[in-house]
């Protein structure tokens, strides 16, 4: 038997027809059982709260990079170029990096770049310190290539 | 100018010592704030929840397969190969799907397996669909199989 227990209703009728035509197919197979537990609003409204002080601490004029799971994915030699290419039109970076559950939609919707340094295999931790590293690490790469030319 | 907002405390020491360090490095190029704002104990809370919820329709001997970002990757022939190999040693078999902002450790803990079938890139709406539809090519795929012997 198999059972797939999953939080949250799903809205889209789309995927609801596509849910049930398959559980049909699957029939045949293997006694199949899909239930449905109530997701908790809490979460979003907490998320919402964490998104207004990040907010808060964002200015108008800040080109503002997030740190998203489903970001661009950089190597070091990419994001160096990247930030040097940003800071050239921009000299107010603000990277913003959430908590353990991630971002509410309204940061993300502030954001002016998705970024993603790995798929989130390390401690939510340390995400700072790679963070910091990578600029660090840019710094350096670009005033390398200054001091060979 | 560099400012980074971040999202609760840092807790590790040695990952607060790493951040002075590189902060101390970079102020040498760029200037640099770190800003941190408190983390909203409500989502903890709340996805504890949820995990309550879910662990409610767990049987104890059921055999447990969470969908996490960080689980092992499968296509659909390593999935189809992990299926018949669960089912023929526990018949019961559980995947648990978290809400938008995952699952808390509790379920985590109780999980026996923690799978993923990519890295969250499409919307969480259709997680359900695809696992039913991988469950169902599993099934397919090991019953050509046998046909074909």
């Amino acid at each position: 038997m198999i059972k797939i227990v999953s939080v949250g209703k799903i809205k889209e009728s789309f995927f609801r027809e596509a849910i049930l035509e398959y559980s049909k197919r699957l029939s045949k197979y293997v006694k199949l059982e899909i239930i449905e537990v109530a997701d908790e609003p809490l979460i979003e409204k907490a998320l919402e709260k964490e998104s207004e002080r990040i907010l808060k601490k964002i200015s108008d004029q800040d080109f503002v990079i997030t740190l998203e799971i489903d970001g661009k994915n950089m190597n070091s030699l990419e994001f160096s170029h990247f930030l040097t290419k940003t800071m050239s039109f921009n000299s107010n970076l603000t990277f913003v990096i959430g908590g353990s559950y991630g971002l509410h939609e309204n940061v993300k919707k502030r954001s002016n770049y998705a970024l993603s340094f790995s798929k989130m295999t390390f401690p939510h931790q340390m995400f700072r310190v790679i963070l910091l590293k990578q600029i660090y690490r840019s710094f350096k790469i670009n005033n390398n290539e200054n001091y060979h030319k």
